[in-house]
């Protein structure tokens, strides 16, 4: 393997389970750890500085939206992707593969990369490994990722590896695309959908080509929970572990609880800020939606134990009287409560697997969804 | 008169102007001050506590949208309005005559008050004296405003005689339903139109009644400023000098300044959150509109000079980009810079009112308006 750009240093584990800091040229990161998503350069209804104040110390940063708006090149233009959304801290950026797969028009793939026309305006645009790379390297990336194809699920075994071996050819060519610099990492992705063979063979390619992090991709995308446990048996342990580990696009509280017991060391997701703009809020055992009639005279914080300034300064009827009126501090607060819930319970995991009571913590949250006295409800 | 609920102490004159502070139950208002408007139990866009910052000591809640949503009783069985939106500072409330007459829909005006549907679910509803100063009490404000009726521009005399004088019965009334308690004051309305005889009938009626402070009502409905100012420049001499002056529902920076050099002490107005939300945003010397694409590659603050959080922290290529993008930031970001533009006019004018140097304030405000590099940049 070649020297990293970015460096990961594991503090404890437990069983599975780890505790590690990655130290990035924007600062350190501790795991596990939650990525907030700030898709076309900013966390949607949320001030920088108070994402932030709810402990993420990295976010991730979308290619797909911002080679299209405002386009990489401008954003180099204007100091890099730091600079240009007034986040100082670490920025992860995905490949632009995921997006060109669920949000573009007319794909065509081939050994060369990908061309695709933008949701935007209809555009014809190419995106290739060099491409991506070269994307990420005008936004400033801290962690790039390599282009890898997304496949659907199901799948054939069959089409699964040829996808599998294209992504890992790609990998290569990322890698050597990437220009190696202290504190600037390149992570590579095992796919392979649900395929314990494939999986193993995706992260003996990535091991060879050699980077700063090892991804898993191509799950949470409609399989069950089981499933994506399973696989993560599987996969993580092919995996090296003084590197991080990142299971991309993961998840509800469960999925990443569970992926942390089978040694995920970093997650992203626009869960809790795409929920808390649609009125759903976590709170212990559970979620509210505070659309729901019943909070219309509820006094109540959303969650009496939650610390956040949701709710230590509003009531779940005022929250449901911003949703009726329509208005924008709805999910603004909503957004704020919901990262501080996912911020806290990587908190309390990384606190839990330091002193060795990661079980403990998971059958308290466990039994929290379980029997708790919030019950979920759905939107 | 009667003795106050708020207290009013004049601090300083430069010619008509005034330097003063307003006592209140949830602390004190210095004055010139301009109130940010919190229409549904919220200034839109924004963390209360971001509005403190921006430097505002009072805002104003609209009593028709709140008594309409969630309701006024409702209101106060979760605390009060200060509660309920987590503002601790003080809380003026108009009478929701104002918004009866512009949103609702067949308004019915008697003797009695007015009958109107309201535009949320087109149910009947009635307002009166009586009932406007129960809700404003529900709702815990610290200056409740008498119920007025809201003439259009132009009105012929006779018409407007007819309304003035209705306006003033009912703001005995509502002198006669206030429950008078220190730190919560009653604040009359001189209407009139643009009538010189019926401006001073009004207020000498109002004097007679006494109140706590004295609105001008009935400006800012699409007369030019030399006639606002013209009835500005005949009105305020014949209010209480040791009482607060209030012009209803203004303005624009020009409108604010000329009416604090005529003897205006408080302010309202939509237009820096209302702007924000559109892309505009107020700096020296005049507007940018931030939906304009030459600033998409402009790497400048809104205002080089200004000092708010969005000036020293993001470009108006990102503020544009953010507009582009349909991101809630461009809303937040624009409304907290023009909320701190117009909260650095007011106290920019209450340092120079108490140095004697408004005349100098006003003639750099005026120059940059003309000669400014920043052209206004309509919309």
């Amino acid at each position: 393997m070649t020297a990293t750009g970015t460096s990961f240093e594991l503090i404890a584990t437990d069983g599975e389970a780890r505790r590690g800091r990655l130290t990035t040229a924007h600062g350190d990161i501790n795991t596990p750890a939650f990525m907030p998503v700030g898709t076309a350069g900013t966390v949607k209804a949320m001030m920088p500085e108070d994402v932030a104040a709810t402990g993420a110390e990295i976010i991730l940063g979308n290619t797909y939206h911002l080679m299209l708006r405002p386009t990489a090149e401008r954003v180099a233009k204007l100091g890099g992707l730091h600079r240009f959304m007034n986040w100082p801290k670490p920025i992860l950026t995905d490949s632009g593969g995921y997006q060109v797969f669920s949000l573009s028009k007319r794909r065509t793939i081939s050994e060369e990369g990908v061309i695709f026309q933008s949701h935007i305006d209809g555009a014809k645009i190419e995106l290739t490994p060099e491409r991506s790379i070269e994307i990420q390297n005008f936004l400033g990336s801290n962690i790039t990722m390599v282009l890898d194809e997304c496949t659907e699920w199901p799948i054939t075994e069959k089409d699964a590896r040829k996808s599998m071996e294209l992504s890992m050819r790609w990998a290569a060519r990322c890698k050597e695309a990437f220009e190696a610099r202290p504190g600037y990492g390149l992570f590579g992705i095992v796919q392979g959908s649900m395929y314990r063979e494939l999986r193993h063979e995706s992260a003996a390619k990535l091991i060879e080509t050699g980077f700063d992090g090892y991804a898993v991709g191509g799950l949470a995308i409609g399989e069950s929970q089981d499933v994506m446990f399973e696989v993560l048996d599987y996969t993580v342990p092919s995996l090296p572990q003084e590197r991080p580990h990142y299971l991309m696009g993961v998840g509800k509280p469960g999925d990443i609880v569970g992926a942390v017991q089978r040694g995920i060391d970093m997650f992203d997701c626009v869960i809790p800020t795409r929920s808390g703009r649609t009125g759903q809020a976590f709170v212990r055992g559970g979620s509210l939606n505070l659309r729901n009639a019943k909070h219309t005279e509820d006094g109540r914080p959303l969650d009496a134990a939650c610390t956040c300034r949701v709710c230590t300064n509003y009531s779940r009827a005022y929250l449901h009287h911003l949703i009726k009126a329509g208005e924008m501090l709805a999910g603004m607060l909503l957004t704020l409560h919901n990262l501080h819930y996912y911020q806290a319970l990587m908190s309390g995991m990384r606190n839990a697997i330091e002193s060795g009571m990661l079980n403990n913590f998971v059958a308290t949250f466990d039994s929290e969804q379980e029997n708790g006295a919030v019950v979920s409800e759905t939107i």
